[in-house]
């Protein structure tokens, strides 16, 4: 009787081969017919995934003779249920080393995931080969740490260029520009607020991060054991910026970027920066916009703003419900920043309305932590970077299978609730294909609330609703909606969304550039927000653009940390000059 | 055949089975006439080591009332080499859960270690009882995380007083501070510096721990993979900094300690700080020193101090050699600091010349990390905490014997560095019996040196050296040696150590309780500044004094970090009302 390792070792052997005699047919045909390849950088120096023997089978005619795969191992034990093999595996390349993660059925592959995880010759240094921190022997002129982290510091930027800028210092620049330096590539993080951790101690007084402390761990440096559950938003921004600090990271805090000029001769960015009141001008040859997976904030144009006599503002920039007890407060939009306002505004006894323009997917917040994030997890032994590639090795073509079944299940386990949501008016979906909330966040990063206890004030009554109208026109002192309802407003919430991240390189860079780059975030799934053509993966998302040295880093703390890895070791082989073909540049279909 | 876990649970069935039975000698014979119980807390409420069957009779007839142990068990795979078991245990008692290690030869015990690791009911919320950082559903007046913990601080010492002053904020205090925070023992950590980790920062520029960042962890938070073996000092002076802040402190930076007073009738410390500019009394019931495990800079008395014309001062207060190249400078002294003034202000080009009264203990630092501190533990799964009890196992009046055996290998293994510096002249020891620089850490606390640099310096007579002399007098320029030879001298360093902690306790609270108490650190070897009778555990250390509500904590990184556990322990017994009756608390037979 074989077991799981013999056939998927089996299975490994014959794949290996073909692969190293360069039969990329061969190797196609150890797929199903419609089997994935996704791969992170290690055969395509790009984010792709190759669905079908055709698709591979052109995707490795391309890639092979850089790569020459070798090595392949099975990695631990697989495993066997219900005839679907699986297990990890290692495997290396001409210049990195890499692992991966496969699925088998019947002997064939039905979903492989290759990734790269270090360039030979610049892998990190850690563990074993961490630095040791002293000059041992007697030295003349010895430079100590500090003070050759401060010339290090002093340097960068004027009398050094670095290698990358990074716009943006959130969790997501912040992540990236740890990976860079533990890889010696000279970074930049520049972020207009003064402090790291600030893009969260400025938001609104009850934020709580949304996902799980397993979830979103920093790379390099876990969350301790007994972190919270959900981050206090205070609390995040002070481990962000004793992150920022011990990563010794250059950090540019208080500074806004003006304009990036990409230099086509010199292959350089030219950005201008306005620093401590004075301007500097960078040129790196990389610039990451790492600006929050949410683009600029978006405002719907409706008559009679500049005469409305009370506050008014997008929701990014609502903080505290504290000056509005009593108050008339209309929040326009129903997501997650809706409900977090109306529930911060009620809590401060505020008369607070919501106006529901369209459906929205709605799961409740609990004790949280299911799956391979969690504290059960943990004491599987499933660290994060395991958890992190096996999310990865799912395709996003397979993802919906899987979503529909949660769903299901989701609706069965709340049914209560969903039923008493629903006799309160609120327009409630559960994706245009019932695949929730999680695929929702993919295809548009939108359109869903994880909720923390503004649905049962909606249910209740206290949170007041209108559904399927909007705000047609604004007053001085109240709204009037599509349906002709006049509503009195002390306060006007636009908790309106964010426009695709390609604004931000339209307002850093040119139009022109936003719309060579073209739509940022989806899938080409064709459902509202996410237009087609399927895309297989996140628009521009972590990997080469159609602009020359523009990439974009974001997504939620998992993305960022899980991703950060692939942008790093893509942006050190360029600084290294090593050959870095990327197969596959995706073709632009939408602008925005 | 029986196996190691065979033998090991038949005698920890026996053993348990006697203590259930309240059969203190019927327990005592499960040791071999001499063998060693070890216990941190959990029998004895104290830190005490029991050697032979008739102290351990003794013992457990003053302790098993109280502390009922119960359901023993192995924890994990015990090993046997050369008829040696050894192995993990558990237990439990009235109030507490432990940890346990033991040794069988020939069926009976050797040596046994005890260990409180929680109290019933006070664990610490961590993992799956982590906090959720979010009161779910709509709460009106809500306090948001950064709110509550401002009006906590703010209250602390002043509406509400602490139950614990922590006085001394370097990586002692700061580790006990995070215990008792996480145990919700309300404490403040008083320190004179502005800001935690400035004892780092403030020391001599080119210093860094001298032990391995293996052994230097702090609670909670460890160091990442990347941190380098030897963190220099400034680099630790972050890490300290940002872990107060990312652990929640009531750190009182800036502030000075004025005095304490014991109020016997109210059974609390009134300790009076100067804090910004304001005087304010702070009244705990437990008062712990954590000032450093050297006590008071001791300054021999040599004539003529007053008019040097140069720089004078004690190591502690040295920075850097900046300001002497070309100058004659004089070290008195041939320790740790010693070397390490001498070989920066080499390094900065001055004139050294080191005055050597006695014999040091020289081992050659390097990339360290070896046995249970190491990065090959790392690999085989010694987590930190695993180290430690290691390390806590092996009774002191035992370890002798093994330290004997290591010196004799480093000696063999350094033997041609050891020929060449006593061919300098240098006055080398291996300690009295040989047993090397551990055992005189824990005898004296000093009289050796780790050499990273200044040993060669020695050999090659670019650090001047006199040995078996003093200073007898110093003059405006120079320097005048006991055998008569007068050296210039524009700097002149005293690393001439310092006093035991108690000197702390004179300085703070009075003459009286610091004779109270008696001497802090040593083992009462009978050897040099570790006089005798033999104690078996460091005097003072971590346990109760005979000034009630007196602790002190303190000793290296890798003491600091294990026996924080057990000082927090103590003290959240004592404020939670638990029956904690001390056994065996030590006599007094030295005062300093």
């Amino acid at each position: 009787m074989t077991t799981a390792a013999d056939r998927l070792g089996a299975w490994l052997q014959g794949f290996g081969a073909a692969l190293e005699r360069g039969r990329a047919s061969e190797a196609a045909a150890c797929f199903e017919e419609d089997g994935h390849w996704r791969d992170l950088v290690s055969f395509t120096w790009n984010i792709a995934t190759m669905a079908g023997r055709e698709a591979i089978t052109s995707m490795l005619e391309a890639c092979l003779g850089d790569t020459v795969p070798s090595n392949w191992q099975l990695d631990g034990e697989p495993t066997e249920v219900d005839g679907l093999v699986e297990g990890w595996l290692t495997f290396e390349t001409a210049l990195g080393r890499g692992r991966g993660y496969v699925r088998l059925r019947d002997g064939r592959c039905w979903t492989l995931l290759t990734t790269l995880q270090e360039l030979k010759g610049f892998e990190e240094q850690q563990g074993f080969t961490r630095p040791l921190g002293v000059e041992l022997g007697a030295i003349k002129g010895r430079v100590t740490w500090q003070e050759r982290r401060r010339r290090e510091a002093a340097a960068l930027g004027f009398e050094r260029q670095p290698y990358v800028v990074i716009v943006g210092g959130g969790q997501g620049g912040i992540g990236l520009g740890a990976r860079l330096k533990r890889l010696g590539v000279p970074a930049i993080i520049v972020e207009r607020n003064a402090r790291p951790g600030d893009s969260w101690r400025n938001r609104y007084e009850s934020l709580t991060l949304h996902d799980t402390v397993w979830f979103d761990h920093m790379p390099y440096i876990p969350f301790p054991p007994h972190w919270p559950v959900y981050t206090p938003k205070d609390q995040m921004g002070d481990w962000l910026e004793a992150y920022t600090k011990l990563m010794e990271l250059d950090y540019w805090g208080g500074t806004e970027c003006r304009i990036a000029r990409y230099d086509e001769d010199a292959g350089e960015w030219e950005v201008t920066v306005e620093r401590d009141g004075s301007t500097v001008v960078l040129r790196p040859k990389q610039l990451v916009l790492a600006t929050g997976m949410s683009g600029l904030p978006q405002i719907p144009d409706i008559p009679g703003v500049e005469g409305f006599e009370g506050d008014l503002y997008h929701s990014s920039r609502y903080r505290s419900g504290e000056a509005y007890g009593g108050k008339h407060c209309i929040v326009l939009g129903s997501n997650n920043s809706a409900h977090d306002v109306c529930q911060d505004l009620w809590e401060h006894d505020a008369d607070v309305t919501m106006i529901q323009r369209s459906s929205t997917t709605v799961v409740r917040g609990g004790r949280g932590g299911v799956g391979n994030y969690s504290e059960a997890a943990v004491a599987r032994g499933i660290d994060t970077d395991t958890a992190d590639l096996l999310a990865a090795s799912m395709p996003f073509a397979l993802a919906p299978a899987g979503a529909i079944e949660a769903t299901k299940r989701l609706r069965a386990a709340d049914a209560d609730f969903y039923a008493r949501l629903e006799a309160s008016g609120f327009l409630l979906d559960f994706g245009e294909d019932e695949t929730g909330i999680g695929m929702k966040y993919q295809r548009r990063g939108s359109g869903y609330y994880i909720d923390v206890g503004a649905s049962e004030l909606i249910i209740s009554g206290e949170i007041k609703l209108h559904t399927r109208v909007s705000i047609e026109r604004i007053q001085p002192r109240s709204v009037v909606l599509t349906d002709g309802t006049e509503l009195p407003a002390d306060l006007i919430v636009f908790a309106t969304g964010f426009g695709s991240m390609n604004g931000w390189a339209a307002q850093l860079i040119s139009q022109e550039v936003a719309d060579r780059v073209g739509k940022v975030w989806g899938l080409g799934s064709g459902t509202a927000y996410d237009p087609g053509p399927w895309k297989g993966e996140l628009r521009n998302m972590w990997k080469p653009t159609r602009q020359p040295g523009l990439w974009f880093h974001g997504g939620n703390l998992a993305q960022s940390r899980h991703y950060s890895r692939y942008v790093a070791l893509q942006l050190k082989a360029r600084l290294e000059g090593l050959p870095t073909t990327v197969y596959g540049l995706s073709e632009v279909h939408h602008l925005r």
